[in-house]
C-alpha cells in the first residue's frame, strides 16, 4: 500500500491505496486554509500521521491544485492555498521520515483514472473535470500527454462562444464560462430572478443558498424553471464535449467532479445533446481519482 | 526516389520525391472529374506514366480526399471524385507494373510535414488546412495520431459559436463555417453588398468573381471594406487556433492551404488575435506536403 493525499483549498482527502487501486481508510479533514501557511502544513502532517497509524508505507504522494515543481517537490504557485514557493516534499519528508512526492492535482486525477478507472478499458481517453472551473487531462497510449509546457488539457478555455462572456483568463467565450458549476449557479440565479414564482426561486429565498445542487433539487420536485436551467446547462456541457470528440476521436471521455454525483439522469441529459453519446462515461472512482493517482507517484518514479 | 500523387477533385499534382523530401519534376494536370470514373482513372494513369519517364521507382503513393481503405487500396467514398468503391491501387498497379499505395490526403499532407516540413523542428504539432473546409491533423511523438476510428483532427467541426451557423455536418457553429475559404468568400460578398461603393464591390462587379483572393487584392489597393473583412476573418481563424493551442500546448501549429500564399502579412494579421502567436507557422512545403507524404507511403509500409 501507498499513502495518497488530495490537498484541496477546503479539504484534505487521504487514503491508503493498494496495488489494485482500491482505497482503504479514506478520510477527509479540513485544510485550515484561512489560518495560513503553518496551519495548512500542520493539517497536512496530521492527515498523514493519522493514516500511517494504519500501516507503514514506502512513500507518500500529494496532489495539489497549482503549478508544481515536480522534480524538487515544491509548490510554486496555487490560487487556493497559502503555500506559494513552499518545498512541501522536503518539509513533510523531514517530519514523517518518508519519501514524499508532489504533483499537480489534475495530473494525479488522470493518473488515477489511467490506473484504476477509465484506463482499464481505454488507452486513449480524455478526462473532463467540472467544478469551480472546467479542467481536463489527455491520456494517450496509457500515458499522460502534457504538451510542450505541461499545460495541455485546459479544455475549459477553448472558445465556444465567439464574442461571448469574458473569462478571467483574458479570453472571451471560454467553455468554462458556460459549463462550470460556477456557470450553473449563475444560470440558476438568473432563472430564479426571472421566474420569482417558481419553486426554484422559492427554495433559494427560503435557504438563502445557490449551489451546484439547487437546480437539480428543484427539478426533481417538478420545477419546470429548474428543468430548463438544467437543459441549457447540459447543452453547454455537450457543446464542448462534442468538440473534444471531433478533435481527438478518443475511446472515451470520462467525466469527473462532484456534480456528477447526480448520476445517470444527468449524464443522459448531456448525452441528448451529443452526436456520439456512447463516448461519455462517468468516473467510477467516487471522487478518489486524485488520491489514487497521488499514491501512485512513489511507485512510478 | 519515389513517385507521389496528390489526387484532387480539380487537379492531379505529381512529382518525384527524393530521400531528403525534395520534390523533382513537379507537374499539375487536370483530374477530368466531369468526364466520369474512367476518365479520372485514365488521367491518373497518364500522370504516373509521364513521371515514370523521368526515373524508375519502387512504388507509387496516392493521396485522395475521402475515406480510404488503406489496407486494400480502395477509395471507399469521396465527395469530390467519381470513384466510390474503386480499387484504385489494384487498377493502377496492373496498368503500371508498380506497387501502388493509397491514403487519405490529409494524412498524406501530415506525413509530408512530419518528414520534410514542420516535423523537422517539432515532434508534437498540429496541422491546420484551410480551404473549401477546415481540416487538420495531429502529430504526436513524430507519428500521426488517428484516434479510435482514424478520424481524429477534424478541427473544422469544433464549435466556436454556440447556436451559430448551421453546418452540413449537422452541427451548429462549426469553426469551418467562419474560418474556411468558403466563409471568407461569403464574408467578402456580404461586405460588397453592404458597401456597394467600395473598391471591393467595384472589383466584384467588374470581374463577376468572388474567390479567396478577392478581399486580399482589394485590401492591397487600399480598400477599407476589404481590410475589415480580412480582420474579421483573421479573428475567426485565430479563435480556433487559440483553442487548439490551449488544448494541446503543441510545439507548433503549421498552417497549410492555398490561402496562405498570402504569406507573412496574413500570418501577422492572424497572430494579432492569438494569445501565443509564436506557435503559428506557415507550411514551408509550397502546397506539396500531400505529394511528399504520398510518395513516402511505399517507404513506410
Amino acid at each position: 500500500m501507498r499513502l495518497g493525499i488530495d490537498l484541496g483549498g477546503t479539504a484534505i482527502k487521504s487514503g491508503m491505496v493498494d496495488e489494485t487501486g482500491q482505497v482503504h481508510f479514506a478520510e477527509t479533514t479540513s485544510t485550515n486554509t484561512a489560518s495560513g501557511r503553518e496551519a495548512v502544513l500542520d493539517a497536512l502532517t496530521e492527515a498523514c500521521k493519522s493514516q500511517l497509524k494504519h500501516e507503514d508505507v514506502p512513500s507518500i504522494g500529494i496532489g495539489i491544485p497549482g503549478f508544481v515543481d515536480v522534480e524538487n517537490g515544491i509548490l510554486v504557485r496555487s490560487a487556493n492555498l497559502p503555500l506559494d514557493d513552499t518545498p512541501i516534499a522536503e518539509i513533510l519528508s523531514k517530519r514523517l521520515g518518508k519519501a514524499v512526492y508532489l504533483e499537480n492535482d489534475a495530473n494525479c486525477a488522470l493518473a488515477g483514472e489511467i490506473f484504476a478507472g477509465c484506463g482499464r478499458e481505454a488507452s486513449d481517453f480524455l478526462m473532463v473535470t467540472v467544478g469551480t472551473g472546467v479542467g481536463g487531462g489527455i491520456c494517450l497510449n496509457k500515458k499522460i500527454y502534457r504538451g510542450v509546457d505541461g499545460r495541455a488539457g485546459e479544455f475549459g478555455h477553448m472558445t465556444v462562444v465567439m464574442h461571448g462572456r469574458p473569462c478571467p483568463c483574458t479570453r472571451i467565450g471560454c467553455w468554462e464560462q458556460y459549463a462550470s458549476v460556477t456557470a450553473l449557479c449563475r444560470m440558476t440565479k438568473e432563472a430564479a430572478d426571472e421566474f420569482p414564482d417558481s419553486l426554484l426561486a422559492q427554495n433559494i429565498r427560503e435557504t438563502g443558498v445557490v449551489n451546484g445542487r439547487t437546480a437539480f433539487e428543484a427539478a426533481k420536485n417538478g420545477c419546470a424553471t429548474a428543468g430548463t436551467v438544467l437543459e441549457h446547462y447540459s447543452e453547454n456541457l455537450a457543446v464542448g464535449l462534442n468538440s473534444l470528440i471531433t478533435i481527438f476521436r478518443p475511446e472515451r471521455i470520462v467525466l469527473a467532479g462532484a456534480i456528477f454525483k447526480e448520476g445517470l439522469p444527468f449524464l443522459q441529459r448531456i448525452q441528448k445533446y451529443c452526436l456520439e453519446p456512447q463516448y461519455l462515461m462517468l468516473s467510477t472512482l467516487n471522487g478518489q481519482a486524485g488520491l489514487i493517482g497521488a499514491a501512485l507517484l512513489g511507485a512510478t518514479r
